[in-house]
C-alpha cells in the first residue's frame, strides 16, 4: 500500500468539506460574537474535549491506519488556518501526495517519519517541519506505538494530488 | 503590573514586524522553490534548531517574564498564518489586550492561565483554547515552573489594544 491512489484529486472528505470561501469568511470577519472554545486534553485516551475522531479520508488504496481530529476549522472560526491532529498507528501512513498549500507538521505523540521529496526526516517529541509548497510528501509510522501530530494548514487550500512512490 | 499600559496600540515588534501584506504574499504563492524546513526540539533547553528566542514585545508596563519564538512566520514561508511559542516564567504575564484576529493557544508546558473577558481558564499539557474576535485576554503563570504554549494567528492581522483591567 501506500501510494497506490495513481495520480487522482483527494477525496472531497479531506479538502472540500471544512474549506470556507474567501468571500464567506470576510462577511463573517470582525464579528465579536464568538464564543471561546477550550478543548481540554486527556491525557490516557489523547483526545481532546469537544473533538470527534473522523476518518482520515475515503479508503482508496493510498493510505492507511490514520485517523483526524479537527481542532480548528468549520466551527465558525474566522480564522485563515485549520488545525488537525492525526494520527497514525504502528504500519500506517497517510497518502502520498502533493499541493501548493503548506503544511506545518508538529509531532505531539510518539515517532514517525515524513516523507519530503526525496528525503525521509524522522520526527520526535515536538519537531517542528514546514513542507513547502508543491513538495510530494507522506508522514509514516514505522514504529510499534501510534505516531500523532498536528497539521496547520491555510482555511483555503488547493485540493492535493494522489502520487504514485516514482513520482517522488 | 500586567496591565499597566493604557489603551494604546501594541508595539510594532509585536504586531508589525512579522507581517507580511497580501500583495506580497500572493505574488509568491505558488512558487515550488520553498526549502524544507525541520526545526529539531530539544527537551533539555525546551528549543527548536533554527528558532532564536526573542523578545515578546517592547517593555511597557503591560506584560512580564515573556519570551518568544517564532517557528513559522516571516521565513519565506506563503503561510497564511504564524505559529509562535512563548513562554512565561512563573508569575509573568502577557499583555491584556483586544483585537479581531483570532488566537489558537495550545499549551505545550507547565501549567498557566488564560483570561477571556472576565472568565478565567486553566490550562495544562495540550489543551487548546481559540479566542474569538474582540475578546479581551491575557495569558498568566501563577506557578513555579515555566508555562509555554503554542499561539497561532493569522498572518494578515489588526493590530493589539492593550487594556487595562477594567475593561476586561
Amino acid at each position: 500500500m501506500g501510494s497506490s491512489g495513481g495520480e487522482a484529486t483527494a477525496p472531497s472528505c479531506d479538502w472540500g468539506g471544512a474549506v470556507e470561501t474567501s468571500a464567506k469568511r470576510k462577511r463573517s470577519k470582525n464579528n465579536p460574537s464568538g464564543r471561546t472554545r477550550l478543548h481540554r486534553f486527556d491525557r490516557k485516551s489523547h483526545k481532546w474535549s469537544g473533538v470527534q475522531k473522523e476518518a482520515y479520508k475515503k479508503p482508496d488504496g493510498s493510505w492507511a491506519d490514520v485517523v483526524r481530529h479537527t481542532l480548528i476549522g468549520g466551527k465558525g472560526e474566522n480564522t485563515d488556518f485549520h488545525m488537525r491532529y492525526f494520527e497514525v498507528a504502528p504500519g500506517g501512513m497517510t497518502s502520498l501526495e502533493s499541493h501548493q498549500h503548506e503544511h506545518v507538521v508538529v509531532c505531539i505523540r510518539g515517532e514517525g517519519f515524513c516523507i519530503v521529496r526525496k528525503k525521509e526526516y524522522a520526527l520526535g517529541f515536538m519537531d517542528v517541519i514546514y513542507i513547502p509548497p508543491g513538495a510530494p510528501h507522506q508522514l509514516r509510522n514505522k514504529g510499534k506505538k501510534p505516531f500523532g501530530f498536528f497539521c496547520i494548514v491555510d482555511a483555503e487550500r488547493d485540493r492535493p494530488v494522489l502520487l504514485k512512490d516514482k513520482k517522488l
